[in-house]
This record gives structure tokens, C-alpha cells and sequence, in this order.
């Protein structure tokens, strides 16, 4: 039988989602802790993998077993066998084809950055940190050339294995509260790397180092080495996929209220 | 010259505020760093000590140097010697005799909560947990029971070391964001555990255990065995003292818009 779940999770600790031959990644952890639960070897697959310290607020996984549960003894059986950072949010059992990754119709990523002249104590880890401050229209410019279907080649890392550069963004959200900054991406499908490229050059708009237009000339310049450095994983967040409203499956987890 | 600080710190990997032989509390930390960047021994003095596990969002300290720097040096150069989880605020100049805690008027604390059927995982250790939901109605008819100035030995851990178990509880504001509960204490003063065995009184008339009057019947008998189990330090932030306006420093963090 077929489950997917809904994982969140810090990413501070780990070495990224994808597993790892030393075990110290998200998916090593929620792999081990599934069989553990399962008694039985449990292998999953995920909507988007992350890269090393950034974290997952519904991460959604499927995997195949033989054992017939409740469904939320999934939840909090297998969560006993998890790290204090990370946990199981929801199970389902949708139909037996379902898959994780192919299904998905979009995926959204969450930025949040700490403006200030001091660097993030409690938050570390939790928030990216710029000290310079940032001009949100001269970004809601920016932003506004790279919205809809593009190649994305300026954004794209150079170890990146997707088939086809061209992608469909289409929402970048910038909002604050206080001294952070929120920034939501919205896209049919992301490049390695591609949302930290996109808030450097985003973060070199704001800070007036570069015009709004220049984002536009970067995209359509397809040329990596034009854009801005790739930002920091610290305060990157995969809110996570968007599926068929017909699957049924939760788009939101507790966590989405903890961001600003 | 004597100087004072504000500081932020995720008290997680700490075992809390004050020095210790094993050198692994907060103020260790910033000793450490505070002398490196003097070249000399530097003692410092808090507004209030916290417990493990217990975040700071602007704890204030005094210390005395022979060293004249710019005022903003003190945070910045001492934030290179600090764990990323430690970083000064700000820094004052205040009169000769200003002593951060016996001039502090007031202490302000705060309880984040998450209410779900489910742990957290990328906020543990940021908050606290329950399951069973809360009335907001029951707790604040609880809360008004407490206010004011009385002999708070029913919510004193038995190794306080305070002077008198007489404080005056100025407010308790509670409300929530999404999942998240924040409940917000001021007082002149706190008695050892206060915060935390006063949190266990509301969550046990919250969750419908016992009435809102028993909180009264608990703080009049002035005897600890009766009262609910001290709550866990997770989600526990020292907000800060209070000083006289004329004084000048700030009440303020960045980190105090982090929290929900």
C-alpha cells in the first residue's frame, strides 16, 4: 500500500534531504525511523529535496509498504523514533500511483531575512541577515521581470541534473514584519539552487548595488556567471509541492504560522 | 568606566544564565568574548538570570572596563568572539552606579506554545507544546486572580533565594497566531520558577483541569505542593527589564518581532 506523508523539519543539523552514505541527512533520519516503526525496510521519495541547512515545513514523501496502520499511528509512531528536529505532520493514503515528486503542480519556497545592523542570536540559522537596508519597490520591479515561463539559465547552478532549464515562475511575494523580510516564491518546478540565486540578485536590487532592470538583462542573458553570488541557505525555507485539490492532501502545517 | 549591554541568546545549548566551573552558560560566553575583545578580565552583572534551555531576548548586564571604545565596538567586536546563538544588542554608557538589576523597575517574560495534535520539529526547543486546546476565556478569568501584589510562595521553587515572596504581577497578556500561543508576564520581580510554575497553573485551568478560581485558592494558601507541575523551559524567553526612562536604554531587540 501506498502512504504519503507530511514532514517539517529544521535543516540546521543536517547535511541536506537527499540520503548520504554517512546518514547525517533529513531523509537517512525519517528512512531509518519509518523502518524502525514499520519493521521493515521503507525507502521514500520526496517532492523537492533541500539543500544542507535549509528546512521543510511540508516536505511531502511517498513509500510503499506492507503493513496496514491507522493512519495517524504514522504520525505519531514513527515521530517517537525521530529527532527533537524533525516530525511527521500528516499521513494519507492516496491512490497507489501517486508519486511525490512527478505529481506536483508547483512548489513554494520561503526566504526570511533579519534587516538589522546586528547579526541573528536566537534566530540563527532561522533567518538569512543583511545589514543593508533593502527597497521593496525597487525589488517588486525587479521581481516582476521574472515572473511567467523562462529559461533560467543565469539561475541555474552549474551541477544541476533537471531536463530543461525552462520554468514557469510565478509569484514572488515580498512582505515584512518588523525587522524580517518574507520573501515567497511560487514556481511549476525549481533549478538546483535556483531560489538562492534568485534573492542574490533580488538582495543586490534592494540594495541599490543594481537597477531593477538588470535582473531582467541577467534572465535574458542566460549566463550564470553574470548573476549575483548565490545567497546563503540560512533562512530558506521549502514551504513545499502543490498537488490535485482532488488527492486531498494538506497544504498547511503548524509551522507556516511560525514564520513572520 | 561602566558600561551596559543588551543581549539576545538561544538558551538551548546552555545551561542557563549564570557562570559555572564547566564554562557552559551564557554568561561564560560572553565573559569570554567581553575580555577578549578588552584584553582584559571582564565580570559582568545581569538584570535576570534565566534557567536552561531559556532564551533572552534583550538581557540587560553592567560590567566596569578601564578600555574607552566607540559604543558600537562593544557590539561588534564583541560579537566576533560569541557564539552564533549569543549576540550583543546594543550597547550604553550609563551613570557610575547604574546596576542593571537592582535598577530594573519591572521584568517582562514570554511563553510561546504550540497547540497541536502534533510535536514541533524546526521551532523545538523556540516553544513549548500542548495538545489539548486551550479556552482563552478560562485562562484570562484564571490570570486576573493573580494580579497585583501578594505573596507568591505557591509559585516559588523551593531553592529561591529572593528576600520576600511578596512581588506585585502587573499584567498577563495572552493571545495566539495561528497555532501559536504567546502568553506575556510582567512584575516588579520574579521568584525562582515563578514564570514557569505560574504557566503550569494557567495551562491546568486552559485545559479545563481545574477552574479559574482554584488559581486564587492555590495563590492564597501559599503552599507549593499545591499547585500544578512547574512547565518546561521551551518557549520561555526573557523579554527584559524595565529601567527609569531617564536612563536611556533600550527595551527594544529585533528578535522581539521574531516571536509570534
Amino acid at each position: 500500500m501506498r502512504i504519503a506523508l507530511g514532514v517539517a523539519y529544521r535543516g540546521t543539523a543536517y547535511r541536506g534531504w537527499q540520503s548520504q552514505p554517512d546518514g547525517r541527512t533529513v531523509q537517512d533520519h525519517l528512512e531509518l525511523a519509518l523502518s524502525q516503526f514499520a519493521d521493515e525496510p521503507i525507502r521514500t521519495l520526496c517532492a523537492g529535496r533541500t539543500d544542507a541547512g535549509v528546512h521543510g515545513l511540508n516536505q511531502v514523501v511517498h513509500f510503499d509498504t506492507t503493513r496496514d496502520r491507522e493512519p495517524f499511528s504514522w504520525v505519531r509512531g514513527v515521530n517517537r523514533y525521530l529527532p527533537a528536529d524533525i516530525a511527521v505532520q500528516w499521513s494519507a493514503q492516496p491512490p497507489a500511483d501517486f508519486h511525490a515528486r512527478n505529481h506536483a503542480r508547483g512548489r513554494r519556497y520561503a526566504y526570511v531575512l533579519l534587516e538589522s545592523a546586528v547579526r541573528p542570536a536566537l534566530e540563527s540559522g532561522a533567518v538569512g541577515w543583511i545589514f543593508k537596508p533593502l527597497s521593496l519597490e525597487a525589488m517588486r520591479d525587479g521581481a516582476a521581470q521574472l515572473l511567467g515561463e523562462h529559461d533560467f539559465s543565469a539561475f541555474r547552478a552549474a551541477e544541476c541534473q533537471a531536463a530543461s532549464p525552462i520554468k514557469t515562475l510565478r509569484t514572488i511575494d515580498i512582505g515584512r514584519r518588523g525587522a524580517y523580510w518574507r520573501f515567497e516564491f511560487e514556481a511549476n518546478a525549481f533549478l538546483h539552487h535556483m531560489v538562492r540565486n534568485l534573492m542574490g540578485g533580488l538582495l543586490a536590487v534592494g540594495q541599490g548595488s543594481r537597477s531593477p532592470d538588470w535582473l531582467g538583462q541577467v534572465l535574458a542573458g542566460r549566463d550564470r556567471s553574470l548573476a549575483a553570488p548565490t545567497f546563503a541557505p540560512d533562512g530558506l525555507y521549502f514551504i513545499g509541492p502543490r498537488y490535485d485539490a482532488e488527492l486531498g492532501l494538506p497544504e498547511r502545517t503548524a509551522a507556516m504560522d511560525w514564520l513572520p
